[in-house]
């Protein structure tokens, strides 16, 4: 029921590369496998680049941002008006994820995929079907034709990032851990008080009430049971900003572009992508475990390792700048030691 | 029986900024707490530094190397030449650290603290008191006056650092993963079979060797009984550049310079310093959770709780180097965010 391209077949990893940078790897100044994780991760990013040179130099980041209906449900610790808020402290530099993308030479671009701000604002693409999703504990939160909007707005921010190494995907907007919560129980078969977190900060008893809103949600679309596609479950509980981020990884995968994986809503978007098209999956390299309850269901799901596990759970790709530079130092370890025989060090017998 | 300096008292960290820090964290624009571990990384540093604005732009590393004399009981994968040829390959700028030094804009010393080098080496400061430690196996490994000169070796070094913002102290030395579980095994108390690990990568019976050298070690030195004092235990199974260490950690604490702690060598002469000196303690800030059995117990002993665990067991201080992005980006969000106030975001509730 989405458009066509959705489901267009990504390029494979490249066999031959990945395994010319393992061969390389064992001739680096270092006991074989002693960098560990950065040596698997070197290799991964060759295959995934068909290069002998990974590289993680040009990572742009871009976030969306959209307005949740179910919200309504009193779901959230702040109040709705934070999102348009945040986009502006985005777009003036204040945020975190302002910070992390001067510090890590990144490009930051904010798209407005749906929030409820009624004029477009400064420094934001404003790129969006309607003001926000409907609140799905009454109704579909979005249409197909409004859905298949949010996919292309997706994919037409990756058109705009041009051929950079690895994108960065992040989100705001409040309420958007209950409609990933309800994505990923629903994608997963399990009850939503396995996938409902506190979010922004809820106390046990509004977590209890998340899991309520979206089990009854569930219900009433008739996405409680096995079977739903990912179509049906991505209008039902859906929102704006996670369609565009599902899209935007199908588009980057299919441009051969990796995809540092955020926290638990980007996660969410990475798995509705994955089920929507499998062949995206190599190109996701998940970045950290988010407190965020349910993240490691997903990430499960996704059978994705994550590099740091820092307590992080803000959101806004924060968690995945936060672990760019680990990318950055397994390259340049990749690309810049000496083998043994440059160096002249005996290996082992 | 160390030098006087050795034992006196390091300064306290402020209470006062470590507040204030924590104060300022909650009213950036983000749920409180949703930068998890990294805000209180900031916190910690600020009280350290005593400062507002914690900082982890200068930090130069400092490599110590030196030679065991035990290697003679087969106990390393690698050959003992190999220290020598690798502190040529990090001068040279073909290391794992050196290329880590280089993105990370960070100076990097080379210290030849007692290896088996004959002459003064180009671009290696020589500060040894003898070439290599003796065969432990056979009688102690360093006489207290070679112990004390390699602890000063550690002091001169910190000193020619001049103001850092922290330190990062790394180490080879074929043989030294021996050395250090000798020493963790009789600080800690334990059998060595729990501080034994595959080094540059012996197999498990590399293994159950090096376990045995060392409590056939430890008995001969009267050391596999309880009490034994940690001046005792270093001269008898220390090694050049761990003494090094171990008084570099000293003499940078005492300058309230905060120590990023590296793996499994490391880690084992901080709990030697926090055994001779527990007010240093403080200014050691734990970077990482090696692969190298016997890290996580040398770690939970110093109560230290490491960023980063990506199966690294390299050395050279590398992995303290991998983790230090994330100090740097913890100080620019603590300094770099907008408050709710500024940025006009609304609080929660």
């Amino acid at each position: 029921m989405f458009p066509d391209w959705v489901y267009q077949q990504c390029p494979e990893i490249s066999a031959t590369h990945r395994a010319a940078a393992f061969a390389h790897q064992a001739q680096l100044t270092k006991p074989a496998g002693s960098l560990g994780r950065l040596e698997q991760l070197a290799c991964d990013l060759a295959g995934l680049q068909q290069t002998e040179k990974p590289r993680a130099a040009n990572v742009p980041i871009i976030i969306f941002a959209g307005d949740h209906g179910v919200v309504a449900q009193g779901v959230s610790a702040y109040p709705q008006e934070v999102t348009v808020a945040m986009m502006a402290n985005f777009a003036a530099g204040g945020a975190a994820i302002s910070v992390l993308a001067r510090e890590l030479g990144s490009s930051l671009e904010v798209v407005d995929a749906g929030t409820l701000a009624q004029s477009p604002m400064p420094g934001i693409v404003t790129d969006k079907p309607r003001h926000g999703s409907r609140d799905f504990s009454k109704e579909q939160a979005l249409t197909p034709d409004e859905a298949a909007f949010a996919l292309e707005c997706g994919e037409r921010a990756v058109a705009r990032a041009g051929t950079p190494d690895l994108l960065i995907f992040g989100e705001m907007g409040i309420g958007n851990t209950t409609a990933s919560a309800a994505i990923a129980a629903a994608l997963l078969g399990v009850g939503a008080e396995r996938t409902a977190g506190s979010g922004t900060g809820v106390d046990a008893e509004g977590r209890a009430l998340k899991a309520r809103v979206i089990d009854q949600a569930l219900a009433l679309h008739g996405l409680a049971k096995p079977g739903a596609s990912a179509e049906s479950i991505l209008c039902a509980v859906g929102g704006l900003e996670i369609m565009a981020i599902c899209g935007a990884i199908i588009a980057a995968a299919q441009r051969r572009i990796p995809i540092l994986i955020d926290g638990f809503i980007v996660s969410a978007a990475a798995l509705a992508a994955v089920r929507l098209n499998p062949s995206c999956r190599a190109f996701l390299v998940a970045s950290h475990r988010s407190a965020e309850q349910g993240h490691h269901l997903v990430l499960g799901a996704l059978n994705a390792q994550p590099l740091i596990d820092l307590d992080l759970r803000l959101g806004e790709g924060s968690g995945a700048a936060i672990a760019l530079p680990l990318l950055r130092l397994a390259c340049a370890l990749h690309n810049g030691m000496a083998t043994f025989g440059e160096a002249n060090v005996p290996d082992r017998a």
